[in-house]
């Protein structure tokens, strides 16, 4: 994507970042093709080998239609454990050391050789012992470039009794202590400013302003979302659930002026359903592609980088319109207090 | 809506506030009737009487379909002025220097006669001389229980060169300075938890997470939103800016777990086009009730207050899963910070 002109005259050696990043719009392309990986279920019997195939051949269904960015789920080299009440062993096979590993080298290695970077999603379990709902953006040559480490955190410590799924991730994993990091990408992918979330994060706008204050054109979204309530009511369905997933993507893509892509694992584990539903939205919040299936299924968009402009200079110029003197509530506190009641007396 | 035989038991008076809220769940029908009173166009020429005449018939026609609360939209009792670079008393003639005033009374007196509740949006001029875009909520027997003033003030200080339409509130009104308070309403409307917002804060989250926080119920905002880019930009037409104006009103709604009637001022201002789309949405983001047309139209749902709860009570319990302390940037700054750009040399 470089304009070999620009760099020709010396202008990119510049030391003025404004003079840069109008370089940048007027001489490189920034149009990144992205694809979404959406993965059918895992179920807790299949293999890691045969789970990483299923990757690799997404992967090459990718690159076959020129994405240089790949976008797999939340946790996915394996089921969604955090169903399931766990320990010892029956737990630890989930996590990951390190990253990469020999489970998963090849993926980093198809990659690498495609010239395509990715982002995934996996457990962490660093050499302290501390253990994280975890996300990595790989570059277009096989560099770690992102982690992040999820914040929003659902479900519960404690198992829900009668419940044939739980969902445990408060028990399973710390609260990600990274914050939101926004990161500066490379010349292969528009010198993108990148973001990531995991799953649950994307329901909450906070996860989105504070990249948004960090530029952020690209938010990446892996997500293993059930297809009904997984705190045990019975008001939501696969629809409506379907419908949440895709309408927080959309207006928090608006409202930040960014592009982004949310990926999920889908379809039925174990007999646990998950909603599929992966989008591709564009800054003004509308859906550029979005998957069919609750399988194994790519989506590609082209991501011109550059309309994130209109929104980030006009209706969302953060310095010119935002007024944070009034949000002291967010961050003051986490919970709800209520007006007054009446007088009853 | 009071259930007579909790009250005769005594149990309202309880000072225990946990038990008070369980028995207005239990014994309280908290379904409130409500309509958007979406307006036509009001030109500059239009008479104060002519356009209260016209609300007077949007209040009638929502009382007779049984609604208690009826939503106009911001700056009702006249055409968008902040379109037109104005001065002096040209200026002043859009503003109310008390509320009521003898030029709204009717509006004021009709809707205590018939028992319904209202909110309106006008231009504010105090007694010390300060201007706000202002909206008020006024209860079923006419008193005023609730005030806002704008925070999130669009357009510019001066006006745009050579821009046949202006956008001018930030030159004409100071910010708002009443943060985004919530309102504990009486029995008439279950006792719902009620906010405000004016027309540009929905687009932005941080109005709706303060509100949020104090367990807000039902959002009411009332709109001016023109139909093209009014920051003068060509890429933005008439069906995507419904679109957006849509899209964050659900997405809000469901991130809080609230209700929000959204109501426009609509169509062709002399000669500026004003988007409809007025709209009630449920705590799910699921649209219930939308305008059609460009013109004075009422719409009327019932609006569940309890059905928050499922929300505010699983997925967006703000005490369980918010992490304020990853959130600083949103009160720290109100810009944008982007990423180091990498090393050129």
């Amino acid at each position: 994507m470089h304009c070999g002109e620009c760099a020709a005259e010396g202008k990119i050696g510049s030391p003025n970042e404004a003079a840069i990043r109008l370089i940048w719009r007027q001489c490189l392309s920034r149009v990144l093709r992205a694809a979404a990986a959406q993965m059918g279920p895992t179920q807790r019997a299949d293999t890691r080998a045969h789970t990483l195939d299923r990757m690799l051949k997404l992967l090459d269904a990718a690159a076959e239609q020129g994405a240089r960015l790949v976008v797999f789920p939340e946790l996915a080299f394996t089921t969604f454990f955090p169903r399931w009440l766990l320990e010892g062993d029956g737990l630890d096979q989930y996590f990951e050391r390190g990253m990469p590993n020999p489970a998963v080298q090849a993926l980093f290695d198809r990659a690498c050789a495609l010239g395509v970077g990715f982002y995934v999603g996996y457990a962490e379990l660093t050499a302290d012992g501390r253990r994280y709902n975890c996300a990595i953006l790989v570059d277009d040559v096989g560099e770690i470039i992102g982690r992040y480490r999820k914040v929003h955190l659902p479900g519960s410590v404690e198992p829900r009794a009668g419940a044939r799924y739980q969902q445990l991730e408060k028990r399973y994993f710390e609260y990600g202590d990274l914050g939101f990091p926004a990161f500066r990408t490379g010349s292969a992918w528009g010198h993108a400013i990148m973001g990531m979330m995991i799953c649950n994060d994307r329901r909450w706008p906070e996860s989105w302003r504070v990249l948004g204050l960090q530029g952020v054109e690209l938010v990446c979204i892996g997500y293993n979302s059930a297809a009904y309530d997984p705190n045990g009511g019975t008001s939501e369905d696969a629809a409506l659930r379907t419908f949440h997933s895709t309408l927080v993507a959309q207006a928090n893509a608006y409202m930040n002026a960014t592009w982004a892509i949310a990926v999920a694992k889908a379809g039925d584990e174990d007999g646990s359903g998950l909603i599929g539903g992966s989008c591709i939205v564009d800054p003004n919040g509308r859906i550029v592609a979005q998957a069919k299936t609750l399988a194994d299924e790519v989506i590609v968009a082209d991501i011109d980088l550059d309309l994130c402009r209109q929104g980030k200079d006009k209706m969302f110029n953060f310095a010119a319109h935002r007024r944070p003197e009034q949000y002291r509530a967010i961050t003051e506190r986490a919970g709800v207090i209520e007006p007054a009641l009446p007088d009853m007396d």
